[in-house]
């Protein structure tokens, strides 16, 4: 679990809240007037830590994603692009510009300034490496391919996907969660910037997740389909079951990712159309759940046990080909993933003259071969919901342990 | 100014509330348990009244507008797109499902339900007709020539603009405001869905707008380059203001404008490389204004006035080519508009591998010819901010009047 920070703090004091989950203490960021600030413009989150922030952390309502590619060649380069991106961080989740220094009217501002007066905004950011940077068209191009852990090795192609290149992979990826939209995209504009001369932005995402009124914790937010998420997930509050299922535990080539963890990223287009044709049996019937309550199919409330063997009829009263049967790890061989996924809207899809909107989906894990592969490749060749969805980006990125004051996340790589 | 609504609120209370500006009744939401919903979800505003809603209503933080093309040529059509969406616009506002019903399984669902429990959210829906519902390749469209109001006639060409065709125009608008990302794409998403036999959509954009812990009302808010937008804005609770300047007084062919306003909307590409090599005094010069504070140069604070005769050296302390004083009120002749932008952020624009983000300018006025045309002529020109922006999209729409109870939006264009 991530400890406390112990930097300045003369301005805040910790919240004593139930948000304070997953074992992070949630600190109550200062104000420049004398009025109370909101608590979610207040919320701050530590960027020091045994794990990196932005996984076990209640999830925020926005999220800026975004694939950078190393322009450099040398590991240097990266080791300084990573080490210049955790004091950014440390600084912009603390709700701080993101270098500091007097301002010089002769000199472009060292911060780009449009967060100002924003405050943390529960800012988390985590950082990921990419399978590209270790081994790039068959070769070791930083000299580190001897640390590439097995995890990391490309996903294989599934059924159905019309993966986008320009939607998939990256040598690194940042990911910005916070619960105001200008404060991630702040976040990702300064850091972007300090290593404007070493790498460009390859892809981004942009995301949002809502939370009704009376829902506690990240429970019970609906997809833009109109049905309720991460019922089941992974609880970040459940340190046994992060450890089996969640936090790396190192081997031969991935020592230094011990404690870290890697991030599966799809894009998956939401197929509206047939979808808002379907009548709501039938959507009931491809989710396995009921739409207003979130209640699994036979049961009455969102959280009742999944019952796979319930028939009516001689049949299943979860359909065979239900997503909620064939993501459960009841069927997956006990298989989880952290899922830590935002919702999308961006412009219009041209060839249907729909909105484009989707899932963002991100899932954290130990070893996505032996997690999101083997359950995707189900989903992919028999989910009824495959028939409304389309993955069109793909992309897997190992998020190494986070780092003590001082330190750097991604610093075990080059120990 | 909008009339409060005399629907049933029997889960509603009247919220005493600064927010309730502009002479709106800001009405509190039910919630379905009994925990306290958050002021932003349980705010209602009234879809009927003398006015649209989403024009002098204070901005919310979330923006999603589309400009959606007829496929009909009839104008019963129209007519029909436009009462049954009003219809919708008052339930989504209060919070409910956007067309009434019991649930029937063997249906598809009436409403697509991924807003359910979310509450109002402070949702406002505007609508807007384009030109070319009137005069398309110089024809009568849909018999309703007559009625074209010489203030829709399209702008013209402005210098340095790159306009895109799929990021401009369009037959009709909707905006839909909120302080939930997901009402607002619900909101959308249920009101194309009623039209989906009878109109695609041409564009969309997705907007943003933080406010200040410490801001109050719409003020104070930073743009993606940092500064303070709006400072100066027509204030929406200045009835007199909003009649010289902002809600169309009628003529011969637009009578049944009368009380609505004119948007222009401009998608607007920030472009960051160079401007963030920008020294900050460069920066403060491009706007005229500090980039901290806010405070016009030679000014202390951001309220102070604007001095555009104060010299220092001879020289003005308010370059001749500062936006502030390009697009002074001072300097156009009393021309003034009524500001409710949004800040986008989507993604990465293919050409430099940044963000591509920047404004969506909108501003509503009581004839753009008269008032945003000169403005925007004088800008493209002269403005030192036009050397970091890109204008990429464009549209001009008509926003009718207000409706009561039992009429629609745009009725009295069929009067």
């Amino acid at each position: 679990m991530n400890s406390s920070n112990n930097l300045g703090l003369t301005r805040r004091r910790v919240l004593a809240s139930a948000g304070a989950a997953a074992g992070m203490g949630l600190l109550a960021g200062g104000c420049e007037s004398g009025t109370s600030p909101t608590a979610s413009a207040s919320a701050a989150h530590p960027f020091y830590g045994s794990h990196q922030s932005g996984i076990a952390t209640p999830p925020q309502s926005h999220l800026l994603l975004a694939a950078v590619d190393l322009a450099s060649e040398t590991a240097s380069d990266l080791r300084d692009v990573l080490g210049d991106w955790s004091t950014a961080a440390a600084r912009l989740m603390r709700g701080e510009r993101a270098v500091a220094g007097p301002p010089n009217f002769q000199a472009p501002p060292p911060d780009p300034g449009e967060a100002d007066g924003l405050g943390p905004a529960a800012l988390t950011i985590t950082f990921g490496l990419g399978a590209s940077l270790f081994i790039r068209r068959g070769k070791d191009r930083l000299g580190l391919a001897f640390a590439a852990p097995r995890a990391l090795r490309p996903l294989p192609p599934f059924r159905g996907e019309a993966l986008s290149s320009d939607q998939s992979d990256g040598d690194l990826v940042i990911q910005a969660s916070a619960d105001d939209p200008q404060v991630a995209f702040h976040a990702m504009h300064a850091l972007t910037r300090i290593a404007a001369d070493r790498a460009s932005i390859r892809w981004a995402a942009h995301g949002s997740r809502s939370h009704p009124p009376n829902a506690r914790g990240g429970m019970g937010h609906r997809n833009l389909f109109g049905f309720r998420e991460g019922t089941r997930n992974v609880d970040p509050k459940d340190a046994a079951a992060m450890t089996q299922h969640v936090w790396a535990g190192g081997g031969r080539e991935g020592d230094w990712m011990r404690g870290g963890t890697y991030l599966v990223f799809r894009r998956v287009q939401m197929l509206f159309d047939v979808w808002d044709s379907t009548t709501l049996e039938g959507q009931e019937r491809v989710f396995g759940r009921r739409k207003s309550s979130g209640a699994p199919l036979g049961g009455r409330s969102e959280l009742d046990p999944l019952d796979l063997n319930a028939q009516r009829g001689g049949q299943p009263l979860v359909p065979t080909d239900a997503h909620v049967r064939l993501a459960a790890p009841e069927t997956n061989g006990g298989r989880r993933l952290l899922r830590r996924s935002y919702s999308f809207a961006e412009g219009v899809e041209k060839d249907t003259g729909q909105l484009d909107a989707g899932l963002l989906f991100m899932a954290f894990q130990r070893d996505p071969h032996e997690q999101f592969v083997p359950i995707q490749r189900r989903l992919a060749e028999s989910d009824a919901l495959s028939k409304h969805t389309l993955h069109v980006g793909s992309a897997l990125f190992a998020c190494p342990p986070g780092a003590q004051p001082g330190g750097f996340v991604g610093e075990t790589l080059f120990a």
